[in-house]
């Protein structure tokens, strides 16, 4: 597995650019840091005005160095970027490190300037981390060119928009001791390489495990997602992602120049590429420690274990505002676990051993082996005061600790289900925690930052699974028929309206009701014959007419022929008072919808990820409460689904307030259709199906728009 | 100031019923660590078998002691309780603390047991604490008689119905080293002392500067609610109260027995009077130690100052989600602080004094003060790195980030506005970080946790001015007239149907459509006569109709006087057909009310705080959202207007789709109008006016609801 930024994390050569001998420069820093921190390549320091920098043949330029050079670490000021890559260039150096700020971060001409040192590097095909990043580190040759960080080593990989969030998770990292970092990166303005680039080479690279993210904003977030879907599949991303408020969105265009876009969006497409969001930048570390050390969880059901009820209290509160489920325990787990500790004070799930008021230390490995050969079990919470036995009771009860910590991690191993323990001694950093955690067992101070990890790896997980089951989604061959339907309008610079909207929808296979056009008022005999009596529906067909209601252009319920005639008089002379000179096609007449619950579908295109298909509960819901759920297109059937299972107010699909309980299966099966057709046509670049009725038979679709691009 | 149970918390003698020399037990622990906190009391070891314990004078039993006893600490076996309690009380002992469990927590024996303990106490007035309690520490005296911790002592006052919670958040201080407790108490069973005498207790307690509270139900959450309406006008309460979900629910009656109730109804009122509410569990010891440094909190408006961007895009996110308010520093600020600083990134709020690679600790301090003159910023947040520079960038830098950190320390004091500092060193526990302590600035580790402690002082100093601003809500006096509305039904007894409720809703000044009650058909031309012709509404009176739409006794838009005793006749005869024994007073006519946003407003008894009274978005929004907001009674004006700010989807008032604005302060005298009326008549258990149409004019009740207590 190599990848193309692999001589950028992994350099033989190195070459310093502005390396120096005065120990307060960043050219000398950074060569002290690579010593400190035993790399494994070779340092050129490269400077007219010296021979030897700590130890090290120093060049005049880098021409005059003998040998091919992997990497540039640039260590001068910004208007000097454009030569040195110009340099790098000629001398055929793979990639560049720009240290220097006062790019497009700072000012207009800064802009300027990085857009011509990239067109340069371009030109000779040099790549670009930064400008104004603090630098790499890489644990397998040991590149450390941040300068002053003693470099915990680990699985994890770290990519930020932020040096200083960077620096915040290694701090963590440092604190706790328990593991470390195989690439840091603060990726600066991305000049050049985009963070879905290091993604995927963060995604290949053996070392990593898990990959941290801070982002405030995507250049191609289209890329991102589908790199990420690769990515996904064998180790997980956790990232927080800015842009939840106004002010956030501000603070991060501020600060990186970068832009947030929608956040239901973002959540919505990363989520689809199995990316875990969280939205508390604490939940960073310890999730992405927890995920490196988790076996797969295969569902959401977890047993909590204690000893005394207010921390069990606290974690279900958690647990089941994260969606993991408490479920009962086998009567056979329940008698084991009572076996162990007749006086527990609950062993059904949550289990409390506290009953007596000794501690009882030595019962925590039984009583988890009885839980984790549970098979309605898919992970085990420890909470409260495990791990701080000893320091607590003293040394007697040392041994019987350190023992349940080492089986603990025996017991995940083996049973392939995550233990995750929180311990109020977690900050004192105990031998029994340091033993459980050598054992491979994480473990959290906070309750509720250990549940977040349980929640996450079951998030985590599901997702693989939604990725490694379905093969990439069908790209859809549009037919001949929906081909016609569409040419005409874009031969006529048009967009669609309702009845051919309907036509189209209907050659993807979604049910469409009956509809007929009438041209004149005398067509309504015809239509009755047709479609029978009614009631209908009749509605304006013009390009010039896009709020039907507001233009007078609807009539509901409109029974008989009779009635369909005097609709028709009376739209057409309303429609032409609110607009004199409005070119009427004709009025669209279908049977009115059986009743039932709202909802949208819309497709269009977002500035970050390109086309997303939305869902969501229609009226207030939409308006106001903004239910909706969004994805990039194409959608998987398991997408589609999911979509549906993730607006927040279910209890409207499933027959709140009378309505009837909506099929699921029908509604997905229709997002589907329209994500196919979205794919299929290209011209089409907004789609509109507003609103939808779902009830127990299907659904209607009320009213369909379709916009073509602009050409 | 001194309190009923101060002898309990500070005894000056204390009989240890069951002491023992036998290192294991209790009896012997609870004299030691009684030893090592240099208790200033007396100890009295109670034990047939011992002469002495552990160098103290032991007597045989409570009677040989030849003086006045405060407290006794129980440790002996459940079933000896009520015979040590007898023993208590014959001693004119004041207080008990009861260790044991196996009462009420643990079956029906243990409950009868408890039940005998509380019958002998009460005649003797013999307080206790617990059953089932791990014991108390009060600093004062430097009583703890939990065995095995080392204190730390402090302003913070521990009152939790966890022992293990209780446990953890002493960890947690123990770990930071900067802030203990005056007094912790976990309560037990609350056989006897219930939480808000130990609130009361605290409350006035000199040595207490903020109440920490883990809290799963309450016995008597109306007398919780009167104490802490007036401990919180002196010192915050900090709380996590259980009962989020349904499964912590289950999990709090599991443990203590507790009834956690209705969570938005523990909200409404706990916030009503003055409690600090957090979700997460590890915001409690953080939250309440900033209170007890910050003084108070005048706005919700924060200036973030950084050097570096990230963790101010991360700020600016949780600030925003809390509702704390980024607004611009004036331009004098800009330029004090562009003056300092000329290349940061940023100065307008937020700060970001970076723009330089070279770090700039001296700066802080001055910048800080700009932002602290500032009229528009209430409070200030450091993010990212201070605290860490000395640790980072070597001992060149400490003098200065030193100072700054006595700096801070002094504006604070000065300005009188909270200074809060997240530094991503705060676990590393650095010397600048332990000055910046010493001189009173809370600091702490994550950004979300340190945004939630300006969000609580905040929340905090707003309830706190609430409560002082106002004088104790008016008890209403009841009129004659509403007086003979009442009674009528009582003496009846009969609920009042909808024209007897909305009399007395006039009554009390409330705005109600004219209505007339028609009697027979003929009454048509009379009514139109008297409330001109309409449209109308039409709707049955009758006891034996609840749900007046189903039994077809609802006609709307009924205009003139034909259509008018069309619509009697009409309801009369589907009434009853739907129930053909009803009992029809008559019909109930009143003129369409005008359109606007549905509300709802009900009074109801509340199983733990007494009466309360809901305001809420009608239709789906109550149905299947839940946008209520509950308070208990009686109301004041603050209160109405809180309650509906506090309303999840505000748009739905401001006028969202099309609806006009509605008029707040009408609402706002409704709802208080409508705590006076239910104040005034307690025989009125239920009230319930739903819809009640709010616009631009006012509001219009459409239906009204009254329930009498059953006898």
């Amino acid at each position: 597995m190599s990848h193309y930024l692999d001589p950028i994390f992994h350099p033989r050569t190195m070459a310093v650019i502005g390396a120096s001998n005065d120990p307060t420069k960043r050219g000398y820093r950074a060569i002290r840091s690579l010593v400190a921190a035993n790399y494994a390549g070779e340092i050129i320091p490269i400077n007219p005005k010296e021979s030897e920098i700590l130890g090290f043949t120093c060049y005049p330029t880098l021409a005059d160095v003998p040998k091919a050079i992997d990497l540039a670490l640039v260590c001068t000021a910004a208007r000097t970027v454009p030569d040195v890559i110009e340099k790098c260039g000629e001398k055929g150096v793979k990639g560049a490190v720009l240290l220097a700020g006062g790019f497009s971060e700072a000012s207009e001409a800064g802009r300027l300037l990085e857009e011509e040192a990239v067109a340069i590097a371009r030109r000779y095909g040099v790549r670009l981390v930064g400008p104004n990043t603090n630098g790499i580190f890489s644990a397998r040759l040991g590149c450390n060119t941040i300068g002053g960080y003693d470099m915990p080593r680990g699985p994890i990989a770290l990519l930020s928009n932020s040096a200083n969030v960077m620096g915040s998770v290694v701090n963590e990292a440092q604190f706790y001791g328990h593991t470390g970092f195989s690439t840091t990166l603060s990726v600066g303005n991305q000049a050049d390489i985009l963070f879905h680039e290091y993604l995927e080479c963060f995604g290949a690279d053996p070392d990593t495990q898990a990959i941290i993210s801070y982002v405030e904003g995507f250049k191609n977030g289209a890329a991102y997602a589908k790199v990420a879907r690769q990515v996904s599949q064998v180790k997980p991303i956790v990232m927080y992602a800015a842009g939840r408020t106004a002010e956030g969105k501000r603070a991060a265009k501020s600060h990186s120049g970068s832009l947030a876009g929608d956040y239901v969006v973002t959540r919505g497409v990363l989520h689809q590429a199995g990316v875990v969001l969280v939205t508390q930048s604490d939940h960073l570390y310890p999730v992405a420690d927890a995920l490196t050390l988790f076996p797969p969880m295969r569902g959401r059901r977890v047993a909590v274990l204690s000893e005394g009820g207010g921390p069990i209290t606290i974690s279900v509160e958690a647990l089941a505002e994260r969606g993991l489920q408490l479920v009962q325990l086998t009567p056979e787990t329940q008698a084991r676990i009572h076996a162990i500790v007749p006086n527990a004070s609950a062993i059904s799930n949550p289990v409390d051993a506290g009953g007596g008021t000794e501690p009882r230390v030595e019962y925590y490995g039984s009583i988890s082996q009885a839980i984790l050969d549970d098979p309605n079990i898919d992970a085990l919470l420890l909470v409260g005061f495990f791990g701080g036995y000893a320091q607590r009771y003293g040394e007697s009860v040392a041994a019987a600790e350190n023992k349940v910590c080492t089986e603990l991690g025996e017991m995940m191993r083996t049973h392939g289900k995550p233990i995750m323990v929180q311990s109020r001694a977690a900050h004192s950093r105990t031998e029994a925690l340091d033993i459980l955690r050598k054992a491979g067992v994480p473990c959290q101070r906070h309750i509720e930052v250990a549940v977040q990890c349980l929640a996450c790896a079951a998030d985590y997980h599901a997702a693989k699974r939604r990725l490694l089951d379905v093969a990439a989604p069908a790209t859809a061959s549009t037919s001949p028929r929906a081909s016609r339907i569409v040419d005409v309008e874009v031969r006529a610079k048009c967009d669609l309206l309702e009845p051919e909207a309907k036509d189209l929808l209907k050659a993807y296979g979604i049910a469409t009701l009956p509809q007929r056009v009438m041209q004149r008022a005398d067509d309504a005999g015809r239509i009755v014959e047709a479609l029978g009596d009614g009631p209908f529906a009749v509605k304006i067909v013009s390009k010039d007419i896009l709020h039907k209601s507001e233009a007078g252009g609807v009539r509901l319920d409109v029974a008989g022929a009779d009635a369909l005639k005097a609709a028709f008089d009376d739209i057409r002379c309303r429609v032409l008072t609110y607009k004199p000179d409005a070119d009427i096609s004709g009025m669209l007449v279908t049977p009115m919808a059986q009743s039932g619950t709202e909802v949208i579908i819309g497709v269009s295109g977002n500035a970050q990820y390109g086309p997303v298909i939305m869902f969501g509960l229609g009226g207030v819901f939409v308006e106001v409460i903004r239910d909706v759920v969004f994805r990039a297109l194409p959608l998987t059937p398991a997408d589609a689904r999911e979509m549906i299972s993730e607006l927040r107010y279910q209890a409207m699909l499933d027959g709140a307030r009378g309505a009837p309980k909506v099929d699921r299966q029908k509604l997905a099966e229709l997002l589907l259709a329209v994500s196919q057709l979205a794919m299929a046509h290209s011209e089409i670049t907004e789609i509109d199906l507003n609103p939808v009725i779902a009830n127990a038979d299907g659904y209607a679709i009320v009213d369909a728009r379709m916009v073509l691009a602009a050409e």
